[in-house]
This record gives C-alpha cells, sequence and structure tokens, in this order.
C-alpha cells in the first residue's frame, strides 16, 4: 500500500497518509464529542453530520410552527431525496430511487413484487452469507407460498462464484437476490455478470446495497440491475433507524408491491374506494413517510456526492489495506487471521479479521481503550474505517490497542 | 351543552367554559409560534409537545455522541413506548402493544397473520366507510390470494350498525376489520358488540384506532379484540410520520407476521441461518426502528396519561357540541349539515360539516383567517378540536370566521 509495502509500516507513514488525504477536510462535518475515541464502525451506524443537526433542528421547528401545513415540502421528501440518491450514490436514473419503509420491508415488498411478475416460476435462488434478515424474508415468504428458496455457497471470505449462482439460476427461477458487498466479510459481488446470469433465464434481479451504497460504486443502470433496497444508516451517515431506500428499474415500473397503502396511491388525497397504484415508484410507498428520520438521508448522501465515491473508494482501499498490512504484522502471530478478501479490488470498507476470542476482544477494546469495533459471531472482529471521518492515525493507533490487548489476551486477561 | 342550549351562545359563553376547564394548563405544555392562528385539525397532525422539542433534542445528542452505543438504549423503544400505549391509551397489558412501521405496514401485517390462522376461511369483512389505506390493504390481498373482500354498507354519518356486521360475518370469514372512529364522520363503533359478532363465527377481529387513539376510550381488553393498530401523529402528537403502534392480543401470541425480519428473530444478533419468531410480540417487528422519529410518541403518550382519557372524553364533548351548535345557529341558514352524529355519544373528537363548497372554504379559511381545518372529498369541512390544546374561545372565532367567510361566500366571493 502506498509504498510503505515491503517494510514495518510506522505511526509516522499514517501521519503522512493523512497529510495527502485529499478527504481529509470532511472530517470537520460531523460532530466529534469525544477526542480519545476511535470509531470502527461505521459500517453499524454511520457518524453525524453537522448539517444534519441543523436540518434537524430546522425539521423540528416546521413541525411545531407549520403543523399540518408542512405536509407540503414534506410529501416530496420520498422523491426528492430518491433522486438524490439515484444520483450521487446509486448511478439510477431520476424517478427510479425511493426513500421508504426499512430494508426488510423494501425486501419483502420487492420480492414479493418479482414473484407475481413472474408467475409459474416458484424458486428464489439467495446464498448462505447473505445478511440475516435478507434470508429472513424469503423463508418467510416460502412459509406462505409455494415457493422454494434455493440456498447457494458463497465462500466466506470470497463471496459468491457466479458460476454457482450460473449453476443454480433455472427456468424456474422466479428472482436471484444477493447482497452487493457481504456484510461479513466486505466481498464485493460482480453486480453486472451476476445479473446478467439472473436475466438469461428470465429471472428478476434484486441487489442489497446496504454495505455498498456510499461506499463502492453502484452502477445499477449499466448492470441491468431491476430491483434494489439498502439502508441509509451505514455509509450514509443519516442516523439511527432512518428509513432505507428502494430502487426499481424504469421499464419495470409496472410492478406492484404487495402492500396497497394510501401513500401508493395515483390520486392520494382524492381517497376513492378502489386503489390505483401510482404511475411512478411512489406505488411502492405504504404509509406515511417517517419525516423526522428521513431528514439525516439528504445531508448524508449530498457529502458522499461532494466526496465522490471514486474519491471515497480510494480512500476505503488505502484505509482497509492498512488493515491487512497491520494484521500481517502484529496480529497473525497472536492468531488472528484476515477473513475479508485480499485483493482490495473485491473487498468493501471493511476488513474482518477472525479470531477465536473476537467476542471478548471487541468489548474489551470498547470498554479499555475506547475503540469501537464490532463483533459478528462467532468470531469476527470487524474494523470498519470509514472515508470520510476516519484518519489513518486513527486506524493505527486502534488497531495498535487491539494488538496490545491480543497480546495481554495471550496471558489469559481477556478469556471469559 | 353545559347550559348554553335554549338560548343563542355567546363568546362570552366560551371563555367562560374555558375558565372552568380543568384542562386548559395543558395548552402551556405545547409550542405555539402564531398567535394568530386558530388550530383545528389535529386529527391530522396533532401539535409539538415542549418535551418533544427536548427530547429530541436529547437524542440527536446521544446519536453524535454514543453512536451505536446508544442502541443499547434505543433498541428498547418500541416495546417500552408500547407498553406506555396500553397503559395510558389502548386499556391493553404489558407486552401486547409495540411500535412499528405504519399503520397501512401493520394492517398488512396483522391481517396476514390472521389470514393465516384461519386456514380454510376466505373472507375480509370491512365498510365502505373505512380509512382509504384499510381498504386498498385489504383489496391487495384479495389481488393475491384467493380471498373475497365483503364490504358492508356503513352510514356515512351514523357509521356502522352491528346489525349489518352480523349479517355480514360467517363462517368463511377469516378477518372483520373496521376504523374503532370513522375518519370521515367520527362515528364510535361499538368495540365490545362488533369483536362478539367476529367472534361468533370463529373470525379474528381487527381496529383500526387511529382516529380514537388518545380521543376516547379504546377498551381492548375488555371488548377481547384481538389485533389492532393505530397512528400517533393525529391525537398522541408525536410529530410528522411518527410510526404507529400494534397490538396483538396476549392470547394469539403464537400469531406470525409475514414480515420475517432481523428485529423479529428470537436471537437477533446471534444471526442464525433460520428464523425463529420471538417470543413476545417482538415477532411483528421487522426492520431497524426509526429510532428519531419514535421519540415524540413517548411524551405524546405521557401528556394523554397525565390529562386521562376520561377528561379529554369530557372536554372533547363539549367541544363539539359547540361545533354542532354554532352550526345550527350560523351555518345551517348558509347550506351546512351536520355530518356527523348528533349524539356525543356516538361521536369522537371532530365534527364533519358538509356544504357544496367544502374545498374551496378550507383553503380560503387558512389563507385569509389563519383558521385550519381539513377537507374531504367530496364535500366535507372537518372541525377537529384538540382537548389538550384548543380553547373554546378558538373554536368560537373559528366558526365565526368560518360563517363569516361562507357568508361571503354566499355572495359568490369564494365561488371558484
Amino acid at each position: 500500500m502506498t509504498g510503505t509495502s515491503g517494510r514495518r509500516v510506522t505511526r509516522a507513514d499514517a501521519e503522512r497518509l493523512d497529510r495527502s488525504d485529499e478527504l481529509a477536510s470532511f472530517r470537520d462535518r460531523f460532530v466529534f464529542t469525544d477526542p480519545d475515541r476511535i470509531y470502527l464502525d461505521g459500517n453499524s451506524l454511520g457518524m453525524q453530520p453537522k448539517a444534519t443537526v441543523a436540518a434537524l433542528h430546522q425539521v423540528i421547528d416546521e413541525w411545531g410552527r407549520d403543523l399540518i401545513i408542512g405536509w407540503r415540502r414534506w410529501i416530496h421528501l420520498p422523491r426528492e431525496i430518491g433522486d438524490l440518491l439515484a444520483t450521487h450514490v446509486l448511478e439510477a436514473r431520476p424517478g427510479e430511487v425511493m426513500v421508504s419503509d426499512s430494508t426488510t420491508v423494501n425486501l419483502y415488498k420487492l420480492a414479493m413484487a418479482a414473484l407475481r411478475a413472474r408467475p409459474g416460476r416458484n424458486v428464489i435462488v439467495t446464498d448462505d452469507e447473505n445478511f440475516p434478515t435478507d434470508r429472513y424474508v424469503f423463508e418467510g415468504l416460502a412459509a406462505d407460498r409455494a415457493l422454494d428458496i434455493r440456498v447457494v455457497h458463497a465462500d466466506p471470505v470470497e463471496g459468491i462464484d457466479p458460476a454457482v449462482v450460473a449453476a443454480a439460476v433455472r427456468p424456474d427461477t422466479a428472482l436471484v437476490s444477493f447482497s452487493h458487498v457481504s456484510y461479513r466479510s466486505a466481498a464485493i459481488h460482480d453486480m453486472r455478470r451476476i445479473t446478467e446470469i439472473a436475466h438469461a433465464t428470465g429471472a428478476l434481479m434484486l441487489w442489497d446495497l446496504s454495505h455498498s451504497g456510499g461506499s463502492v460504486r453502484v452502477p445499477l443502470e449499466s448492470s441491468g440491475v431491476d430491483l434494489a433496497t439498502g439502508c441509509t444508516y451505514k455509509y450514509l451517515n443519516a442516523g439511527p433507524g432512518a428509513p432505507a431506500y428502494l430502487y426499481v428499474r424504469r421499464e419495470l415500473s409496472q410492478l406492484q408491491s404487495p402492500i396497497w397503502g394510501w401513500f401508493g396511491h395515483r390520486e392520494q388525497f382524492a381517497m376513492p374506494p378502489d386503489f390505483v397504484p401510482a404511475e411512478g415508484i411512489e406505488r411502492f410507498l405504504a404509509g406515511a413517510p417517517t419525516v423526522l428520520s428521513m431528514i439525516g438521508i439528504e445531508h448524508g448522501v449530498r457529502l458522499v456526492g461532494e466526496a465522490r465515491i471514486d474519491r471515497l473508494r480510494s480512500k476505503a482501499i488505502a484505509l482497509t489495506e492498512l488493515v491487512v498490512q497491520l494484521n500481517d504484522e502484529w496480529l497473525a502471530p497472536l492468531g488472528f487471521s484476515v477473513a475479508s478478501p485480499r485483493d482490495s479490488s473485491r473487498r468493501g470498507s471493511h476488513v474482518s479479521l477472525r479470531h477465536p476470542q473476537a467476542r471478548a476482544f471487541v468489548r474489551a477494546l470498547i470498554r479499555e481503550s475506547g475503540v469501537i469495533t464490532d463483533f459478528r459471531p462467532p468470531d469476527i472482529v470487524r474494523v470498519a474505517p470509514v472515508p470520510l471521518t476516519t484518519r489513518f492515525v486513527d486506524l493505527w493507533d486502534g488497531m495498535e490497542r487491539l494488538r496490545d490487548l491480543a497480546t495481554r489476551g495471550m496471558d489469559a486477561r481477556v478469556r471469559r
């Protein structure tokens, strides 16, 4: 990585990387309340943009001042923020993205829409490393319908081999669905090739973008993707439980959500007796948008747009390369192994490190060292440096504290 | 009403009612930014409690400061606020109520759960005056399943006659679902009797409480209600698009949501491959709770609890009686009629007034007089005085401005 390979990396190297980091100033756009904390969990909950704090205070004032009149503005938020996402994050066209519900509910709506658009096909193909809620949603659908879930095996580190998908997708397949970036290993899956495989037999393709939106390129339009959804509270820094987004390819705008709600009606406020779906992607809305939780998405997306995905991606590669290198130097002798792809072009913005005492290390890191990572059962420490907010020295220091802890751990200090 | 019947009501009467109003001081607990505005639309979007502003600022700070650690507290909110709702608003038992998604999504989840719990029955009974999204949800289910919607006729003013329900509910009926208080006429439906009718043939009963929760008694447990949902942004003053709540009777806790999500899993963070629903009502959660939008529910519910439903109800009756009386004196000669029950025991917290120029009047009232009511097609002005925030003089003044406008309207001033 950047000239340090071949010799031991030092803190001075990390400082040098920070000095030449063209995204360094973005850190000033975020709230930092504890100078001693090192936050390496931005892929669970992103940090707080200062602009969002101001926007939240403003919408609180709007509610108090404008009351019902505020809806004249708020009612456009799902589409307006959707278009921002399309432009800055998702490489999609205006009118193809909408903020709506949670990722889980969107997965349900989109999968049901796909199943109904492919009558006579009764298989959903997914993988055994997909995020739990994705697998649960499909399992729930199978419990209610004449439907089989065909679970292909993904390599726990390298992710999904397109050849394995090609062998599983057949004319019985209505829907193929994977995560673009694995929540566990950070493996990036080949969006274009896998989408082509799905289409070759006439299946529809649904991608979960939760770990890719805002961290890697998401070429929805050019890859021919049909359907997608993802969360906004990770790399888009929209706040705890901020609503998700969904994408429906323009050419599929006749698809229909299974949940027919008033916000998806063509003439919502005429309140006619029968449901007529909206012409556009609004048809996938159900109930009232959660205005206060939605506000944070706008500035999170604008920050990503201003930083640009290509620059975020370059810095993420440099950051994660540093994790891998420090692992190899410091942690491998202590029993750690890298459980993410070593090829940086195939790895998203975090690195998973495997160790039998991972759970204890993550807890002790928070309690004793102010370093926040996260644990994924049974043995993974997820280290997620975020390009907008993480300095190379922060990462260096955090890894050093993990090394120190693990060294002591070898003395049974943290075995519990 | 309170001694004024039999003679013309004066503004002094309204002032006297305010002086003797034991809930008058609750007005000070809410944000008022425009002293000239008269807000009679609290059943569309409730006013803003000052305590909620403070709580929102606090949760914004928590996100910025605690980041992922904040979830140690936030993850309990859906259940904790649910229990507050059970105690103060819904006459339910702890563990039977959960904050979750929108009313629309909850209607879908609960209706699907009911259908799956009544295999072999293929009818949902609802009524032609039910809120649009309720009807659309059932229509959407029927489009996907071998299912019929049996729509009973409700009187547009007096609401649903239980005898009509009894004639429609048969052994083929899986689910009976109505709104407890009509969004249009404010008719209160007989929760206990209609629930008994549903149960007599083995159907499940689902109530939409959007216009009753926080405004009238909602005796879920004693009425034997199976399922319910309702919104929080009307009489519970939780903020624009605040999430809804759902109720599942404790004895039915084995029912299952169709949307199997990670927040409904028994061991969410163990992330095992297969879905195992939580023991309690958490099984009806799907994705991550919208933390910022959820915070407002707590203080809204606490205010209702402090004011007490019985006192809110008494004041609501006095307020709506004043609307009826002023209509009869001032508006009836101008072509208005009351489209809500005249029997106050059968009427919720708003009064619908019918007039062919209703739409123009509602618009002109806002623009010219700062009086906010709302319009429901084709010809209804909904006047919703809210006991926590509306003074009798406000209502008197608002009605006077409507009278003045309608008088001019008779001169074709507002005909458009």
